[in-house]
């Protein structure tokens, strides 16, 4: 009994093994299928990855002609490696990445190679006896020192793979010049590969499909702003109509994008640094203000810590809103965050074609502050009688949270400005659609209104006041639409 | 006339000239006097800079020997070079970093060695013409499908270095092979000194003042509670008083510090990839769950979002904040910032101490609950007959953004105590105030009752109201004390 009990479980046992094995190849093609799988998703989300693959194989093999061409190989000899090694560990995705690092090991080189030579002169001064020492002494210093160095910031964000470079080149040519004689042949040898990988790696990574870092920030940053429109936009929308069918917790349904920009800063940092190494491209110059754009990212950062707290109070169900409350704040709130995310939505398209963005996202600002006040003056106006405090709190918390949306994006709309100056933009061509040929000519010479009601959507922005005016041509006439501060009738029409 | 003023020109020109040249040394030495303070400052902030700079010179020099020592040199030729280039690659500020590219080195080069002889071997296989066509069709494929790997997040985050190794020994052993024929020699050469250099560095960096990066990754994230904790505790105190006498704006005169952990995500995980890379050391275990440390990481930075969120609406002035209403809500909002304060205090203790958080910091969190619906009770009381609702805003939506971080700071204290069961954490040791030889003792059987009146401050949270019972040490007294779920007299005293 005790024996076939043994014997069941062993038989249990192997069969048990015995699927696992015959499970394996299924599991394994499973497994073969799924990474095929986030392979493929991984080239689908951009593209340029599998460029920028095929580039370095490329530039690999284009190097590794030094070691197979014999008259090549002979003039440099095993130098040759140099070159290789260079191409593998200088090729970056960026061109401004591939820049920074070719120039920063070409600079470094150079200068270790020859305050390395420089080493081994002095050291040479001091006898076959004292020569290990003294150069023992000097590689100690020079690599605690440059190792110091790497942790100042600025040294830190951009020459820190040069400073490794220079310990590494200084501490070869210094320990080595103690054994090879011919160090200055060395030198150049070494200096001519890495100068040819290096060039190989800047070439391929400019004319080959190139991807500039420089670009990429500024399409981030566009991307963001544009992220945070897409909420802004669909906020008043969805938190005030969905509550009224569901009550709260519909936290869920807001697109989530701006989340990703809550941690941008160190991408954005980065693309920034190599920005710096890359020559004029396309539409930006050589010096195009690169560093404003980590000013504008930081403040598209700060509305998102606005944005995180919304989607936390709404999110949250602590308290059961008012809808009578809520009601009454509808209008202005969704007028608030609809107006934002025009002027987001006018910011990032004025960047994406790189004009001016002052006439168009400015009247955005404008209504969004006229829709500030109307808060202000809605919760003036609501009778707080029969209210209970704190059903009003999650409408009301959002209100004020959405005060400080408005001024952030005013922030980022002068910001955006300002960068539209430093770097050239183009002003906005404005396309009069009432041609100066009819006589007739509508001018309007009254007042822009906000509109207060709460039943307004998002679509209707402002109601003109137009008194109607027969054109006569005369001065008089412009110069009162200038005394009143409005844009012309074409810019304004466009505009809206 | 005009020659004289031309004349005058240009001795004001040199004089200016002369000034400035004067003016250098004064201008070199305030350059270096900065300078020198800017590196002092470098070092004072973290000692541990310049030791890690120390260290890269002595295992520098130490792998120098390499070179200077006859029989040694001998031994390798010219691969000593390579211990020299290990060292200045490998060596990194932190063990976990420097164990990390040592073995991502050492495998890597082990791995692509093999690959790259086997390619050798199967390239001769086509006679002289084809064999470079076939290895540059190997190490052009190979590459390309290597550096697209690196694009995987998981690849990315753990095994870059390693990947990059890869391809650039493949590349070398490939190419290289095609010209020596004592490649396996040569292998073994590279092996043994990147082992050499490898080995070097990991033994001077775990053995000479070592740099955990679990452990700063263990300070970092008890620091940033603390952080936090100083905010919260803050609040209420500079919030509602200062207020009272100059009014809105005093956003400055907070603590800032929890800024810092805004964008402290990337840092927090590459300290936790180090981590992982470490061997157990100090009170960390081997496999201590330092992934987990990333998830209070994350809630502590959704807690500063909302702090981020409340700074910004005390700091503006956008609505002149109702003095009486806020009065009503000192009381709740200050006892709920200052509970989660002394609950993240309390955690962080935790953590530096590794004890387990859980009766200490419970406590605070239930105040910090019993704080919320006390607001919820002033918000209802409220009378808001005459009140302005604009006046009243900001402090509801503090009131708001408060009762977000009470959850918020739940969920901490429950991920740091989920934390102290993976970890092992210590039991907190109970010290008992009263000593139990003393026959008369004092047990309550009381109603804990949160402060609800406006005017207490952080001091005094709770009141417990205690019938004093003369302790028969009857079983009946201690079940009655079990049944109402109070914690043990000793532990209570002890926790508040």
């Amino acid at each position: 009994m005790d024996i076939d009990s043994t014997a069941q479980d062993k038989a249990r046992f192997f069969a048990g093994a015995w699927g696992r094995v015959k499970a394996l190849p299924g599991k394994l093609k499973a497994k073969v299928t799924s990474t095929a799988k986030s392979i493929k998703r991984l080239g689908q989300d951009d593209p340029r990855r599998l460029t920028h693959s095929l580039k370095v194989g490329l530039a690999l093999t284009l190097v590794s002609l030094l070691y197979y061409a014999r008259p090549i190989y002979d003039g440099f000899g095993v130098s040759g490696m140099w070159a290789v090694l260079t191409v593998v560990v200088v090729f970056e995705f960026t061109v401004g990445g591939t820049l920074s690092k070719s120039l920063n090991r070409g600079f470094a080189t150079f200068l270790a190679g020859a305050l390395g030579l420089g080493a081994d002169y002095f050291a040479s001064l001091f006898g076959k006896n004292g020569e290990p020492i003294v150069l023992g002494i000097l590689v100690f210093l020079l690599a605690a020192a440059a190792t110091f160095s790497r942790f100042f910031p600025r040294i830190k964000a951009r020459y820190d793979y040069g400073v490794l470079i220079f310990i590494l080149t200084f501490s070869l040519v210094a320990v080595s010049g103690y054994r090879v004689n011919e160090l200055v042949v060395l030198a150049h040898q070494r200096l001519s590969t890495i100068i040819m990988g290096g060039a190989t790696c800047m070439l391929i990574s400019i004319f080959v499909c190139p991807v500039w870092a420089g670009e990429d920030l500024h399409k981030a940053i566009a991307s963001n702003l544009e992220k945070l429109a897409t909420y802004l936009e669909g906020f008043g929308g969805v938190y005030f109509q969905s509550s009224e069918s569901d009550g709260m917790g519909t936290g869920k349904s807001f697109p989530q994008g701006y989340k990703s920009i809550l941690n941008s800063k160190s991408s954005e940092e980065s693309l920034a640094n190599f920005a710096r190494w890359e020559p004029g491209h396309g539409r930006f110059r050589l010096r195009h203000p690169w560093k404003h754009y980590l000013k504008i990212g930081a403040l598209a950062r700060q509305c998102a810590y606005q944005i995180e707290a919304i989607n936390g109070c709404i999110g949250s169900d602590h308290i059961q809103g008012s809808e009578e409350f809520k009601g009454k704040l509808e209008g202005s709130c969704t007028k608030m965050s609809a107006e934002c995310g025009k002027t987001l939505k006018a910011l990032a398209r004025s960047l994406k074609t790189m004009t001016d963005p002052y006439s168009s996202a400015n009247t955005h600002v404008e209504n969004s502050k006229a829709a500030m006040k109307d808060l202000k003056f809605a919760l003036k106006a609501a009778s707080l009688e029969n209210a209970d405090l704190a059903a009003i709190l999650p409408a009301a918390t959002v209100g004020s949270i959405l005060v400080e949306i408005v001024k952030c994006v005013e922030k980022i709309s002068e910001a955006v400005h300002e960068l539209s100056q430093l770097a050239h933009f183009e002003k906005e061509t404005v396309e009069p659609t009432v041609s100066p040929e009819k006589p007739p000519q509508l001018l309007h010479r009254g007042i822009i209104q906000p509109v207060l009601d709460g039943d307004s959507t998002a679509n209707d922005n402002v109601v003109i006041t137009i008194h109607e005016i027969i054109s006569t041509d005369s001065p008089e006439n412009e110069k009162a639409c200038d005394q009143h501060q409005v844009p012309k009738p074409g810019k304004k029409i466009e505009a809206l």
